[in-house]
């Protein structure tokens, strides 16, 4: 019985995710879903890439946070249209979610549509939001063994960013190991290390991002 | 009908909790489900807590994990009985894998059982495992916000262990911070300032333990 539930949850939200990854796309805003633990540092991540990109493409966020809007407020001070979804205890975002956060976006306004997830390395692995890329943060501090534990998170994105490379010499982080996992998990993915608060490493992953974005667009 | 389906679950598993902690209480087990993010440091912490006890109390430990026993194996170098829960996908403990778990364990050789939840700042809160306490883990690298961005489990804690003093000096972690929100949100708490891998700050922490036993064991 659960288990239908659980199913019968995730079809629906499956389809709810396809209408918005197909409005995305006609709409020409390329989006991503970043995820990772609490403080893996995904706001700081978007901060830096915002830097980086410099006004090359019109990014807005969507923010998810169980409760608050801290991180809301941080992207709208660089002057990037931000919306907070507060999941009021859920533990990711849904597809319908997005959907309804959509609403308060204009998308002929935007190129680039960045999706912080809610903080969590298990639960928001299974649900896709439409997105058209999805990036797993993983902070030096979090440890090498990750990939292992938590699998399935790894293996359904499309880059891994390894943040808070300037912690690496306080740590026993070995970014081969992670590095053999993820390769393992997900043989295509592409891996960026960064130190987004010095901007260390942030413009390969600035243009990787930009050059999917582009491609994306052509493709239409 | 989805909201109904989550209260009977909750409801059932209040009720095993329960039936939990009353077999741990009546064989004078004192049992701590230890929460926190992926990479927060919790098996770290267990490691030096049995160290700074020294085989004052005979520890046993519960592991769960989405996959794998990486931490289970670190458990049992120590010669510390421990069983590995591998929920395959589910993001937290309930009361019904850990009566499954204690099925492996010899309660009459155990006085203090320590419960190491799935790496999560979420599910975890919801979810009674029939414990006497709970203990909060977080890292200074995660970040001073997160009690702010996940009050529900920092509410229901006994205890909040900050883990990683050592990077301190490498963070932007303000201590008066999340000491500000945790007073906020557990006014009766205790909060342990600790760096694990090099012991500093484990002997008061390991003294609280040790006398949070030892009071349960008079009480009965």
């Amino acid at each position: 019985m659960k288990i239908v539930a659980a199913k019968k949850i995730l079809k629906a939200n499956d389809q709810l995710a396809e209408e918005n990854r197909q409005k995305l796309t006609a709409a020409g805003v390329f989006c991503v879903n970043v995820v990772g633990s609490p403080g893996a540092g995904k706001t700081t991540l978007l901060e830096a890439l915002f830097a980086a990109l410099d006004g090359r493409l019109r990014p807005a966020v969507i923010e998810g946070d169980i409760a608050g809007s801290i991180d809301a407020e941080r992207i709208e001070k660089l002057g990037v249209p931000v919306v907070q979804i507060n999941t009021q205890g859920a533990c990711h975002l849904d597809a319908s979610m997005i959907a309804a956060a959509a609403e308060d976006l204009d998308y002929s306004a935007i190129d680039l549509l960045l999706i912080e997830n809610v903080g969590n390395l298990v639960c928001t692995a299974g649900f896709d939001l439409g997105e058209h890329l999805r990036i797993i943060v993983l902070s030096t501090t979090e440890g090498d063994d990750k990939a292992a534990k938590y699998p399935a998170i790894f293996q359904g994105s499309h880059a891994l960013v390894i943040t808070k490379a300037d912690l690496l010499p306080h740590t026993n982080f070995d970014t081969r190991r992670i590095a053999a996992d993820m390769k393992r998990l997900a043989p295509k993915a592409e891996t960026f290390q960064v130190a987004a608060l010095t901007g260390e490493g942030i413009a390969p992953a600035a243009e990787w991002l930009a050059a999917k974005c582009a491609a994306s667009a052509t493709d239409d």
